[in-house]
């Protein structure tokens, strides 16, 4: 029996998401069709809207866009796997909240909303070298966490995220989802050099050897090797699903949590796109392997969700040019 | 003696272009360089923060910008060379006199000032493959215009243009500039199809044939096989270059008059980016020729500077992030 179990709710969700409305996404298209220009000619400009459309059910419009960062610290961490010390973490989220981060200005750029959430920054996950990063109630209690966090009248959620540690933690989870070794998934992160990738490699491959056998349900993989802010975009991905709100994903935590639900039902992240082709070559292949075309390619390497607030203007302007086009006379 | 031919003028500011601050530049960097972020994170915005400073001479900021799209029609197109008719032209002006076409979403979606300009579209010019599309003192009026037109206190120029039949006088250009016949450079435009591409191929060979010898001078070819949008942009973007404001090129005019430009002097468009990488083979590899990596690759096949409208959204973000970041404490 295993109905008494914290995950069993996500598990439900998952099996049951709502499908989008195909038909005002044809409406968006029809009206593209009829427009005095060129067929086609907005390119990626008319799918992204005819995805809002699909998704709302509603004609494009961003009215409130909210960008939000799921911050958290990792216990393997301490394996020197980052230039920054963990304590980068807790500096980034009060740069946020002082208004001194690159997102900041990227939010007042295209005229969006800004969350960060701190998730028991004080308490790092487990070294995932040695056991799970949470237990199964903790991961829950986080996913339930994020499914709340973008709770309020947005319609356009931009997820990103802050972590010391955090892309050798989404390596671990992409070596787990997609097969191959630390080799295939470490990168440079905020700026490791190759010993340091070599390192990250290595930690990578002792949690898959640490975890061996355990990983084959995804949600398994979030608790296991993933972290807080992993599992709170989990949930995050998950309500803007049930509440039909379109998703801008960014980074390193949000690809890998987007990995472990699409990997638990391969529909799961028809409602998000995601923005900027990452410069890792294991983050970038990790899009790949999702089937996302990124949106924005200008070798950002941020962090902090700036990508996703980037790309939400394109969306904005998508939006605006599907509504408020003339017909052909 | 070629002192009285209205060319001369132009020749002269060609030859003694301004160069750009690169203290300025410098201090960008360095600014970028003591926040509290990983070096170099956030890739290409920091170069392009860099390098309005470098125009501008003073701390990035983008508070005036203006799309100005420059508008001809072409004796050319009467040979079945686009899909649509050369009153589409006119009808795209009206369009967004009116508010109703995309340009004009995009500038409300980034908050741009936008002007179009009407260069007598009730006067093609000639046909290129039987004379010359503009005399001397017609082609360097044009150009005179295209400087006025972007007077007035702006401090971003977004360059776009209208024109049925100016894609296949831009491969006529980018083949009179980089070698090679028309089909090594015509495509789709606003969606030819393969018997209309190959017939803007034999126009394009047709034109370079009657003006065989006579295009060894950059500004030759845009008077003979150019047309009154490429000369009035030629101008524009001279005069962004000597008042010190930085450009967004799109579409296949700009790229073919900035083509010319750089032809006379190497360093011409060292005040340009180019907006988006075009869907056209032809037209993607003059944008390589010229060195000039776009920005954004939203397959928008479109013309009216809507990509270069899009970009400025990136352009004003990265202005932001320069001088909105706070420095490690």
């Amino acid at each position: 029996m295993t109905s008494a179990l914290p995950f069993d709710d996500f598990r439900k969700l998952l099996a049951a998401l709502p499908a989008g409305n195909a038909a005002a996404g044809e409406r968006v298209r029809a009206q593209f069709a009829r427009a005095e220009k060129p067929r086609g000619s907005l390119g990626r400009l008319e799918e992204i809207a005819a995805w809002l459309a699909i998704w709302t059910g509603r004609p494009p419009a961003v009215t409130k866009p909210l960008v939000a960062i799921f911050a958290g610290n990792h216990g393997v961490a301490r394996h020197d796997i980052s230039p920054r010390p963990v304590e980068a973490t807790a500096r980034a989220v009060e740069l946020c909240a002082a208004g001194g981060a690159a997102v900041n200005q990227l939010c007042l750029a295209h005229d969006l909303g800004l969350k960060v959430f701190d998730l028991a920054l004080h308490l790092p996950t487990a070294d995932i070298t040695e056991e799970a990063a949470l237990d199964e109630r903790g991961c829950a209690a986080t996913m339930a966490f994020g499914m709340e966090a973008i709770a309020g009248g947005t319609d356009l959620v931009c997820i990103g995220d802050l972590g010391v540690g955090n892309s050798s933690v989404a390596a671990a989870m992409f070596a787990a989802l997609f097969g191959g070794t630390g080799a295939d998934w470490a990168g440079a992160g905020s700026g490791a050099d190759a010993k340091m990738i070599a390192r990250k490699a290595k930690i990578v491959d002792a949690a898959l050897a640490r975890h061996a056998g355990q990983l084959a349900d995804p949600l398994e993989v979030l608790r296991r090797i993933g972290g807080r802010e992993f599992a709170a975009i989990a949930g995050a991905i998950l309500a803007t699903r049930m509440e039909r709100i379109p998703v801008i994903l960014d980074g390193h935590a949000a690809t890998a949590a987007a990995a472990a639900l699409q990997a638990a039902n391969p529909a799961a992240l028809d409602h998000c796109v995601v923005a900027h082709l990452p410069v890792e070559p294991g983050h970038r292949k990790a899009i790949e392997r999702l089937g996302l075309e990124p949106l924005l390619d200008l070798r950002l390497a941020h962090g902090e969700g700036a990508g996703a607030a980037l790309a939400a203007g394109l969306v904005k302007a998508a939006a605006l040019c599907s509504t408020g086009m003339a017909a052909a006379l």
